[in-house]
């Protein structure tokens, strides 16, 4: 979708591989307001630490992404990479260098080539046009099968109010954020404050409650940029309507993408939704999910579209959580396989198998203690999954 | 190695598949002096639950095993059946039906079928002799692809104390113990408290390190019995030479099942130590040591010998552990790959990619932050943990 205000180019620098897009660049042509959330690993990439320095301003008119490396565990020679990349952006579009943000994907350790992005600067440059979106999408991609991309509109006071997102993950995704990037780009009239709040509301229900395999990455970042190019009168604080109805399009947004990153999880057959209810309370309710949706065991038995709810219950039993195994009721979909802690028998089990050989289904779990839920979403464990994360780098 | 005082015996009884040992007895000819160490998932299973009730008294002189069926979230039925098993193999022995302890491994959430059980009881315990371990070594075998076994000998006081373990287990493996089930039998002359006391410890420092998928089970027990045979003075006080002595070579027993146990782990081609040195407490250095352990990404790259240092600093940072990211140094066996935060390059890369064409070998993590140290046993996730886990019931 084409946001007023913002072009995009994408070209192939050769970074790591040649012949695919692995630099893109999203511009506006006035400086955007902005905010970002970023990964919550002790280990923080060079221009995760770069733009969480500059994200505060609450601006941004440019924004530098590569794929290939991720320009992590690079020390100081990775700093430098990180500004001087940021500084070549601002020197060509003749802007602020404050205003760049930088985001890298790929191999952690290894520095990033900043000849090689001087070098491709010039045509990256170039290239910007309001509908190359797709091609920055693409060249964000590591082990995505799929470029990811999303729009919604929403009418603010009469006015159209357009949000468009792009997003890259398929390994290395948990709760908590994954490696993955998030670019969203919208007009609506709001002020940083405002959309920094609504966005990180908004990784909360939906990238935070993707799970791949349990590992959280070193480069996640999400940023949302505004050109306030809509006719709706500003934005500037949460509790109006106004304010919600955005809000809650930019969490709907981040949930297309972040179930999208699921789907393309690597390796991945299977869509899963884990709820939880009855739990004493919402932590609880969260954990059980989690510790579900990345047992090994679990996600192996999705693959194998085999109904073994012991292993869900086995899950629970260590998650930590208070229980009570004798009150714990199980579904898949809508087929309930265990009630009272204990299974229903055949004729449960062969509906359940019918659900399992879907592409995308849900488990509930009802602890039966409390009113608290929580829902995460995960994808099985396939022998493709091993396949690509042992070959990743050769 | 044949212990003084105890007889086996294993048979084909069909409890869930025919042709294959899957029913076993250990008795001793007095009563045993015995502890015992259960799961400590909150989702027990029934022989776990009765094994802990019985276990109170310091004195078993049976142990009747079953593989195919956990009896686990089995409800009233199942605490039935493992009560009417234990019965059975009190009335074959005429012995305190009290004294007889049960356990169970296999599939979660079926019933024990108790006439199978009833049906094999005559042959079982005609077939006892002192050789027949490993029959019943065999009998406790679920997906692990050898019989795992181990002896050890010491002298206390110019008298030979023999020690004989057996364990089995080989997925839903997790420090805070597995899928496991572990039988020593010595002839020590111990009391019951001093016995527990070191059976307890030695699980910490074995059974409870080790990890293959992050999976703990509902039906772990480790139970050690001595026919208190052996000609030494009673030990009775932890603190003496004598009892030390049989305490560590109770932990050495127990550490060589525990790495049989990583060895044969579901698919695993690898057995990689993890050790975390330099961190601020011992707490905090097994949490790192297990978060790498267990993470699917490092765990792949070990399948796929990539020497991907990247992806053990990755699981360092989500650990949640104190952390300074510049100051970490990895080393895959004796080289070092990563100092101060910074990669070596690909003359180390080399070198360490040699090392991970091995079967064995370790990854020392140092985080030069303090002085506690803590280690752990994985094996690597390859191609065959999914093969065997996605078809695991079919």
């Amino acid at each position: 979708m084409i946001i007023d205000g913002f072009i995009y180019s994408a070209v192939s620098a050769g970074i790591r591989k040649k012949d695919r897009f692995d630099l893109g660049l999203i511009y506006c042509e006035r400086p955007a307001v902005a905010g970002g959330v970023f990964t919550t690993s002790l280990v923080k990439a060079a221009p995760v630490l770069l733009g969480m320095e500059r994200i505060g301003s609450g601006k941004a008119q440019a924004i530098l992404v590569n794929s290939g490396i991720a320009n992590a565990c690079t020390g100081a020679a990775g700093m430098d990479a990180a500004r001087q990349s940021a500084g070549m952006v601002a020197k060509a579009l003749d802007i602020d260098e404050g205003l760049v943000q930088v985001s890298s994907t790929g191999v952690i350790g290894e520095q990033l080539p900043v000849e090689t992005i001087a070098g491709a600067m010039d045509e990256l440059v170039k290239g910007l046009a309001p509908f190359a979106y797709d091609r920055v999408a693409r060249a964000i991609m590591t082990t995505d099968t799929v470029p990811k991309t999303a729009a919604r509109v929403c009418r603010i006071a009469g006015e159209e109010i357009k949000l468009f997102g792009m997003a890259k993950g398929a390994g290395m995704i948990m709760p908590d954020m994954a490696t993955m990037l998030c670019f969203v780009m919208t007009d609506a009239n709001i002020t940083a404050a405002v959309l920094q709040s609504h966005l990180s509301k908004a990784v909360k229900q939906s990238f935070n409650r993707i799970t791949v395999d349990g590992d959280t990455s070193t480069n996640d970042t999400v940023l949302a940029l505004s050109s306030c190019r809509a006719g709706n009168p500003e934005i500037s604080s949460l509790d109006t309507e106004e304010s919600k109805a955005i809000g809650e399009t930019l969490t709907d947004l981040l949930k297309d993408l972040a179930l999208q990153i699921v789907a393309d999880g690597e390796g991945s057959t299977k869509l899963v939704t884990i709820k939880v209810e009855g739990a004493r309370n919402e932590e609880e309710a969260d954990r059980a999910a989690r510790t579900i949706a990345n047992s090994a065991l679990v996600k192996t038995a999705f693959f194998g579209e085999d109904a073994n709810w012991g292993r869900i219950i086995a899950a629970l039993g260590r998650s930590g959580i208070d229980l009570d195994p004798d009150k714990v009721a199980i579904a898949f979909d809508d087929v309930i396989m265990v009630r009272d802690g204990l299974g229903l028998g055949s004729g449960a089990e062969e509906e359940a198998t019918r659900i399992l050989q879907q592409k995308t289904f849900s488990v509930t779990v009802d602890l039966k203690l409390g009113q608290a839920a929580g829902e995460v979403y995960t994808c099985d464990l396939s022998l493709d999954y091993v396949k690509i994360n042992a070959d990743y780098r050769t």
